[in-house]
């Protein structure tokens, strides 16, 4: 059987790839080296291509041919770690750059935070790498009366770490809304990808333990950067 | 400037989209009588339209311009709540179709639940539906050991029930992993979509009271049709 046997030569491929000496650099070779190799048709080898690229192992670059994907990073939302620590948890290097802070009204903002439609808030845009790869791009929306001169601080650190250090606002509950999209111009060039690439939409609202609205953001991560992971034990 | 009235026409537009009697059905009108309409340039009509797009609201069907999308289905993976149980509770009709039943080993299930990599599954591949709409396909892998002779049941009902009603198992540990992909062939022909088109990808693995590996699951969603929705409370 064919579909048998295209799974197990994505088996196989697997298996190279989580070979780290099989590849000189995180290139594959080309796909009629590939098909000789495994003594297959580019057809069937290409089902077990298309296989790992939806499992997020590999990615295709324009007219490059397929490169080894690096492993998506791990986000657990329902614990309270911030990006720099859980991507360093990870043995991973994260950085931030601010794109733009100003002062403006954002309806989706002021919907999910109960505000009315033209609330200012302190608006903060940044980009976020990991390994010098940039896999986010983010706004945060953030209420100004629970955070006065807000946007004098330094946004490449944690901005919920300064709302508890600066302000002692507490993050007491997070509303998350979380869905697949295609990424607009604006997030896919910010990415250094095509417009229409796949993203992943994080969205939250943040409301303090008097259940005042602190923060709202808007998440836009790049296909396969991110995995996100829960593990849920049931008491009934 | 430009931005702004991009901003502000996107909002105008999603006004006219949540007003239902707005368009006889769900098609949009021309972006040429849309442009002539709100007196904007097409630049900036299809800059809004994206926004549109990219939030989920509308989606382009080829060469027959601009839909309105049905709301996506709201899941919660922190609650226990089946399919059909959570689409009725949102006014939407489940439908579920059983593809395949058969026995087999899969390897990422062995895996994720710490069998052999040889060791046999039950395996049941259904594709679900909301209003009609082909939105999910799905595999699941059970571990025969906790269900026997579990393949002459009906898994147009859920899986879940039947494991606990008929077998007494209890789905005490679950581990997810969700992410965004590009859909496959075969799941995006099940879809009824192309291949490559953004689906959402949720794994789940499954253990029982005792620790012991029930289940393993690999669902395909299809772009926009799930919006994954937690809400969490901090006690610190």
């Amino acid at each position: 059987m064919s579909d048998a046997y295209y799974l197990h030569l994505t088996d196989r491929l697997r298996d190279l790839l989580e070979t780290p000496e099989a590849f000189g650099d995180d290139r594959l070779p080309s796909e009629r080296m590939l098909a000789e190799r495994f003594r297959t048709t580019r057809v069937t080898l290409r089902q077990a291509l298309a296989q790992l690229e939806g499992e997020g192992r590999i990615h295709r670059s324009n007219r490059r041919g397929w490169f080894v994907s690096p492993p998506p990073l791990d986000y657990d939302p329902t614990r309270d770690a911030g990006f720099n620590d859980y991507v360093q948890a990870q043995g991973r290097r994260p950085r931030t750059e601010v794109l733009l802070t100003d002062i403006r009204p954002h309806r989706p903002a002021a919907e999910a935070l109960g505000l009315p439609i033209d609330h200012p808030f302190h608006h903060i845009r940044r980009r976020r790498f990991v390994d010098d790869r940039a896999v986010l791009s983010e706004s945060l929306w953030v209420v100004p009366e629970r955070a006065p001169r807000l946007l004098e601080g330094d946004f490449t650190a944690s901005l919920w770490g300064q709302l508890r250090d600066r302000w002692g606002v507490t993050l007491a509950h997070r509303s998350l809304r979380l869905y697949s999209e295609a990424l607009r111009a604006q997030e896919a060039e910010e990415l250094g990808v095509a417009a229409g690439t796949a993203g992943l939409s994080l969205r939250r609202a943040i409301f303090d333990a008097h259940h005042r609205p602190v923060e709202y953001d808007e998440e836009h991560w790049l296909h396969n950067a991110l995995c996100i992971t829960v593990d849920l034990e049931n008491t009934a």
